[in-house]
Formats: C-alpha cells, sequence, structure tokens
C-alpha cells in the first residue's frame, strides 16, 4: 500500500468522527431535546478531542510525511495540502491555548447573550477583551508574512491576507456613491408584503416545491426548520439545510432557503472519487458563500426569477403578487443597522466595518473598550445612520464571543464571487430564459463542472482562477449594482 | 488519579463514540435521506472499529486489570464487570469470524427479505445455514459450561442458560389449558375497533398526551414515527421513543407508544452518578422488556388504564368507546400466526417455539432444512394454526438474519418479570386507582427506586433479587392469566 493510501485509510476514522459530529450539529439544532444540550456538549468535545488526537499521532504526522513526498497528482497533492493546514493548527497552537478559548467562549456565548438582552457592551467587555488577547497569541503561534490578522484570515479562507482584504474593500468603497444614488433616485426602500403574512404550513410548501425545482436530491437531502437557517454537509450523500418562518415577510423565509439550498449543492457536488478524504467538501468559507450567495442573489433576486416564483406564491400563499411587485420587494435598498437584514447593496459596507475593527483589534489600533463609539461612527459613514443602542450595533452579531475573528471577509468574499460566477456562467448559459422556465439542470452542472467537483483540491484563490479566468473582483460587483440598481 | 477513575476517563471515548452511534441509530430510522444508507454503514463501521480498538488497546486492558484489584464498592465492581463482558466478546471471538459474520449478515438481511417477500424459505435457508454455524463456532469461542446457547444466551441476558429457558418454558406451558380455557369460555376474540379509521394527526396527538400523563419528560425525551417502534437511549440527557400509525386499529399505536414509554424511562431512570460509565443504561434485554411490558401489559391493559383513556379517545379520535369496550379491545384473545402481533397470553408461545428451535440449531439436533416444518408443527401444537405459508411461519421475524440467536427468550423474560413487577408493586401501591388517576409518579419513583437507578450495577439475576425478594417466575405469569382473563 501506497503511503497516499495507507494516510487515507488512517483518515477513515477522522472521517466518521467529522460524521458524527456533524449530525450532532444538525440534530442540536432540529431536534435535540433542548435539556440535553450539556450532554451533547461532553459528547462533542470528547470526540473533537479524540479527532484531534489521532490526527497528531505520530503514526498520522509519519504518514503525511511519507505522502507528501509520495503524492504525484493534484488530488494527492491536495490531501496533503488540506491536512498540513489542520495539522499546523493543532501542532502550533499550544493546547492549554485552545483550551483556554474553549472556555472563555463558553462563557462568552453566555455573556453575549445577556449583554445584547440588555444592550450593555460593558457585559461583554472582559470576555472579549480576552478574547482578542488569545487571537493575538494564536496569530502570533500560527505565524504570518505581514500582518497577525493574515494568520487568522487564513483559518477560514486559505492563502486570504489584508492585503487582499484591503483591496477587496476599497474596491467596495465605490458603493458609497452608488447607494447615494439609488437612495436619491426614488428606488422602493419598503414594499407591502414585508409586512404581508402568512401561513407557515402553507409556506413550508412553497419552500419545498422551489427546492424541487432548483434541483434538490430528495435521496440524499432534506429541508427542516431551525431557529436561524444552515446547511450541514453530514457527508457526501447526506445533506441537509433549514430555514425559518416568520410568519410574515416571506422572502426572508423563502430567500433563506434558496441561499442554504446553494450551499448544499455545493457540499453534493464533490467527486464521487474524493469521498471520504480530506479533499471532499468545501474549500473554503468565502468559496461556500459564493455558492449561497450566486443562487440568493443572482437566481432569486433576478427579474426572471420573480417571475417563475409568482405564480407559486399566488397558489401556496394566496397572495396577489405580480413579478413587478416581487422583483421590487425581493430587492428593496434600504439601510439598516442589522447585518443579516441587508440588501445586496448596502450588505458589504457591513461587513467593512467589521474587517476594519477587527483588524484594529488584532494589531492593537483599537481598543476594545473603544468598539461601540468606533462601531457607530463607522454606521454613521458608510450608511448615514447610527444604531438606536449596542444590541443593534456592536453586539448584534455572535461571531466574536465564539473566537470567531477573520471570519466576517469570508461573507463579502462570497458575495463579490457570486456576480463574478454569475457574469462568467452568462457567457455560456442565457441565465434570463432558463431561470424563468424553471430549467436548472445545465445551471448545477456549470457550477459542478467549474467548482463543486474539485472539492478542496485546490486552494480557493487557484480554484477561483481555474474555474473563471480571473481573480476576485469588487469592481464586478460595483457594476452589477450599477446596472441592477438603474 | 485510581485505576477506576483512570478507567473511566478512558473509557469517556467510548461513551462519546457509543453515543453518536446511538443517535446515528435513531436518525437512520427517522429522518435520514433513504440514499445516504450505505454511507451511514460506512461512518457507523468506522466508529465501530474505533470503539473496539480503544476498549482492546493494551492501555484499557491493563487499566481494566488495575481496577479490577482496587474495584472497592459495588458500583466499581459493576463498572469491571461490565467491562469484562465487553471485552469476552471482542477478545474471545476471532476478528476474521466477526468480520465474516458481519460479511454474512449482510447478505441475509438482503435474502432474508426476497424470501419473506417471496414466502421461499429456500432463498434464505443457505444464509441461515452459514449463520447458524458462525454462531456455533462463536460459541466454542466464548465458552460455556453446560450447553453451547448458554454462550449466546449470555450475550443478551447475562447468567441465562438453557437450564433456566427449560425452566422459564416449562413453567408457561399450563397456559396451553389456560388459552383452551379462555377460547372456550367465549372470551371476545374479535373487537370493530379493529377495523376502525383514525386521523394520524389526532393519533398523533393523543399519543403524546398519553405520553405527558404518564410523565414523560420533554426536556429530554422525545416522540417521532418510524417504520417499527423503538427506543433510543442516545445518552441518560436524551432518550428518543417512536410509535407507528397504520390508519386504523389505534391499539397498535396506542400501545407501542406506551411501551416505548416504558424502555425509555427505564434509560433515563440510571443515577446520576453512573451518568457516562459503562454501567448506565439497562442490564439486560430481559430487564428491559420487563419495563416496556409493565406498561404496556401491566399498566396500559388494565381496566383502571381503560377508564382512563376512554374519554381521551372521544376527544381526540372521536370514537365513542367505553372504558368496557376499551378493555376488551386491548385484551383480545386469539391465536396468530404473527408474533409481533399476539396478545398476553397467546404470546409467549411463539417464544417458547423460537426458543427450542434455536437451542435445536445449536446443539445440532435440528438442521436449517427441518426449520419450515419443524415451525409449523410446533404452532400447531401449541396454538393450533398452521401458517399458510413461510411468510407468515419461519420467515416472519428478521432476528436470524441479523444474527441474533438467543435474542428470543429475553421477550418472555420481559413478559414474565413485568408481571411480577407489577404484583410486587402493588404490595406498595394502590395501582386501580391511581392508574385510574392518572397518577403515574408513584409508581414511576417506584421503579426508578428499584430498578432504573442501578443500572448495570448487579447483574439481572442480583438486580431481580435485590428488587423483588425472587427469582424469575412463570407461575406468577400464569396465575395473572388465569385471574384477569376469568
Amino acid at each position: 500500500m501506497g503511503a497516499v493510501e495507507e494516510l487515507l485509510k488512517e483518515y477513515e476514522k477522522v472521517w466518521a468522527i467529522g460524521y458524527s459530529l456533524a449530525l450532532m450539529g444538525w440534530d442540536s439544532e432540529t431536534y435535540m431535546p433542548e435539556g440535553s444540550a450539556r450532554e451533547r456538549g461532553e459528547a462533542s468535545a470528547a470526540l473533537v478531542a479524540l479527532k484531534q488526537s489521532i490526527l497528531t499521532s505520530e503514526k498520522f504526522l509519519d504518514l503525511v510525511e511519507r505522502a507528501e513526498e509520495e503524492a504525484s497528482d493534484d488530488v494527492e497533492r491536495g490531501i496533503v495540502r488540506v491536512l498540513r493546514r489542520a495539522l499546523k493548527y493543532y501542532t502550533r497552537i499550544p493546547v492549554e491555548l485552545l483550551r483556554e478559548e474553549e472556555r472563555v467562549t463558553n462563557e462568552a456565548k453566555i455573556a453575549w447573550r445577556k449583554a445584547k438582552k440588555r444592550a450593555d457592551f460593558g457585559t461583554f467587555r472582559p470576555y472579549l477583551e480576552r478574547i482578542v488577547e488569545i487571537k493575538r497569541e494564536e496569530a502570533e503561534h500560527l505565524g504570518y508574512e505581514n500582518h497577525p490578522y493574515d494568520a487568522l484570515l487564513d483559518l477560514y479562507e486559505e492563502g486570504f491576507t489584508v492585503k487582499d482584504a484591503d483591496r477587496l474593500f476599497s474596491g467596495l468603497k465605490p458603493l458609497t456613491k452608488e447607494l447615494e444614488r439609488i437612495l436619491s433616485s426614488g428606488w422602493p426602500q419598503e414594499h407591502p408584503l414585508e409586512e404581508t403574512p402568512y401561513d407557515a404550513v402553507r409556506m413550508r410548501e412553497l419552500n419545498e416545491r422551489i427546492l424541487d425545482i432548483l434541483g434538490f436530491e430528495r435521496e440524499y437531502q432534506r429541508l427542516d426548520t431551525s431557529a436561524h437557517p444552515f446547511t450541514e454537509g453530514i457527508g457526501l450523500y447526506d445533506v441537509r439545510i433549514t430555514t425559518w418562518y416568520h410568519g410574515k415577510d416571506f422572502r426572508r423565509s423563502l430567500l433563506a432557503t434558496v441561499h442554504e439550498f446553494g450551499h448544499s449543492l455545493y457540499e453534493r457536488g464533490c467527486d464521487p472519487s474524493l469521498w471520504k478524504t480530506p479533499v471532499c467538501g468545501g474549500v473554503s468559507l468565502g468559496v461556500h458563500e459564493s455558492q449561497s450567495r450566486f443562487w440568493e442573489n443572482y437566481i432569486a433576486r433576478s427579474r426572471a426569477f420573480s417571475s417563475l416564483v409568482a405564480p407559486l406564491v399566488r397558489e401556496y400563499l394566496n397572495l396577489d403578487a405580480s413579478p413587478d411587485d416581487i422583483f421590487t420587494y425581493f430587492n428593496l435598498v434600504r439601510p439598516s443597522t442589522i447585518r443579516v437584514e441587508a440588501d445586496e447593496v448596502t450588505y458589504n459596507f457591513h461587513i467593512m466595518l467589521r474587517y476594519e475593527l477587527e483588524k484594529g483589534l488584532i494589531e492593537g489600533s483599537i481598543e476594545v473598550k473603544e468598539l461601540p463609539q468606533a462601531w457607530n461612527e463607522k454606521m454613521e459613514e458608510y450608511l448615514g445612520i447610527t444604531p438606536p443602542n449596542d444590541a443593534e450595533g456592536v453586539l448584534q452579531d455572535i461571531h466574536w464571543s465564539l473566537g470567531a475573528m477573520g471570519y466576517f471577509p469570508t461573507y463579502s468574499i462570497g458575495t463579490v464571487l457570486a456576480v463574478q460566477i454569475g457574469r462568467k456562467m452568462e457567457e455560456d448559459l442565457d441565465l434570463p430564459s432558463l431561470v424563468s422556465e424553471g430549467k436548472f439542470s445545465p445551471i448545477r452542472e456549470w457550477l459542478r463542472e467549474k467548482i463543486h467537483r474539485w472539492g478542496s483540491v485546490y486552494p480557493p484563490k487557484e480554484l477561483v482562477r481555474r474555474a473563471l479566468g480571473e481573480d476576485l473582483d469588487p469592481k464586478a460587483f460595483v457594476d452589477y449594482v450599477k446596472v441592477k440598481y438603474r
């Protein structure tokens, strides 16, 4: 048996543990009885530790070493690359620091919830201060070339640096002017459907119907309900999504469903020959988000999709909305203090703000205590509004309480990349007619062929270059906004 | 750290793997997309292998050895005893034989399904022959004192032997006379409610309502639907049950729900101090079945329960049935060829027959090819009926195709023990009034105190003696039938 083969055989244990952890993750947000959260936490923690101990065992490290020498094609090199990344995390960061992070974030999550409820940043501040310290230490252990924040970005988006992020966000700055133009042009900011109630059972049936049209594979996929929509790729042959129901404003439920469909298609699209290997699955959060955003923004927020969906909205929700109504309703532009409610045009400003603050925290140019004010000032600068309190400002996202710093930029990577993918796809496919006729198979095939099937064989930048023949380009997004919102 | 403590720490990995396997088991019968069965199988197999490798590692074996010397109380001795039993299985049976069994049973399951569909024993016969050979080999590896079947019985019911089983079933033989008497006395054999349709949604609500009354803990438990009802103790704080819905004959759904409630109560009742140890959980299949049968037979098939449930049947199913109607309907006595449809009186004959055949197969006094005829002859002898074909005869149960031989007798152990428990409980509690008033907390407490909290600390025979002050006693069951069906 060659070293790569032997490595993959040993890796099967890690795969199986990951599989079970994914199922546990899905279950804990859908069907798990509430009272068993603590026990679930203990079981997960034990399995995570077991996985780590296999990955960092001498046997495994040796196999990676030998496989690296033997790797003779892109897939084998990809396998070694992905494992090296995982090992870097476990071997460079001292285990005490990881434990400390787990301890602190467990408490921080609770403190954050409390702080958000009371709109009191002070309750969360000491925890966040400790988290920032830990993250800075981790960055030092992980190592970086130019900026400590690079080390953290790389955890979520391989090879993505402060230099890249600065280029991305400065390229998005012209959206300020576009936003001004759109707002002053009389583009709709509100729509009665935002307040129109719906029947949750029928809404669920509508979501299921739309998923069927998009090409959801019932044999390997399912839709459930959870507090926040998510996708869980339990295995290549078991990819589940969830959505939410608020009883009004059906767009939120429908677009979340389509968004998660995009994630799930990526998880399902990996070439079966990569099954159970470390390269089966999305390559980065940014590329993953590009898939969900492509379906949510480029497809579901298009005029063609509005005409496809209008009769279904009538059939299922008994709402008399024309395709134009739906297009307008899906594409309102209204600066808001809340990221998750932001439209396409304002969304990236929310991310820009978070990126600048995170970078400042990690490089030490901003202190945690200055965050609320800095947040509000940037909000005013980018969107012209000031959050009424910290709950709707600096406390709105859970991410920092979980220790996720370097994560936010991937949302903008995905949002921009989604548009580039759409533009590229339109060179090969007549999207408006395919979408309005509900013919999504050529679109799925295009994505599978160019992106999905490769799993994590290539690092994200290389994958994008191979798929699109270009790099991440914020200008494409600005142009898209210019044309669409005219 | 003492050896026991160290052992338990190491055992946490095994516990966590078992936890995840249980969740996977539950999920695969409830929500898993159908197409992912093969992947699920691979993940389970990898986790089972990982669990085995931890249990049989030198480190673990050494810890068990040291813990055995140090064990200083019943719980610690119980922990060592239970682990020794698990290790016996993994260390005495050659791994090649276990693999062979897995391979054969995987194919046998499919062959059995096909054979049952066609009512053709020949299709299944070669597989069953191989399974019997494997089981006989396993028995030799496991070792036994008097009879090779003892080794197999012990896997499901610790310490239970052919001698015990012979005593049990010969003690149940007087039921033949009772059955004759009951049938000739005009005791009802049929009831119109068997054919009365119900609305599945309302039936589910009725089940949930009954579970609430019985004391189902929503915080740690849930009810779902599956092809066959089962209980999955994922962890001490996460015990899930399922039931089924056929659209008519509501008794089947209701009694299955109550049956599984009994299993789940046992799983939930283990003393929290035993959490995550090898002794947390039911001690044997027989004792487990005694808990489900107690609730199903002793409680739900009682006159008191009929009067409790009659108004609910009216409220939820819109059926106008008096308590007497329901009591009759729940206690029809009608010899049937199908075990899972059998009533209290005829049930044990189904088990007796299987026990005698299994014992014969293992000791070599019966050959597989003789099974269909032997089955039908015993059916005629015990119940006076002959299956119309092998699908309703020798092919009706899945157990043998899974390699489960020595399992069936635990059903009778549970059925008999349930009555002994009920009798004993009536010395302390006024069951009829508690049940008719829906006051189940003293009943739950009694079971918890006497049986549940001990988990597997004591072997089943000792547990029964401690709880009831007596041994398994078929006469108690015969007497119960004599009185109830008069």
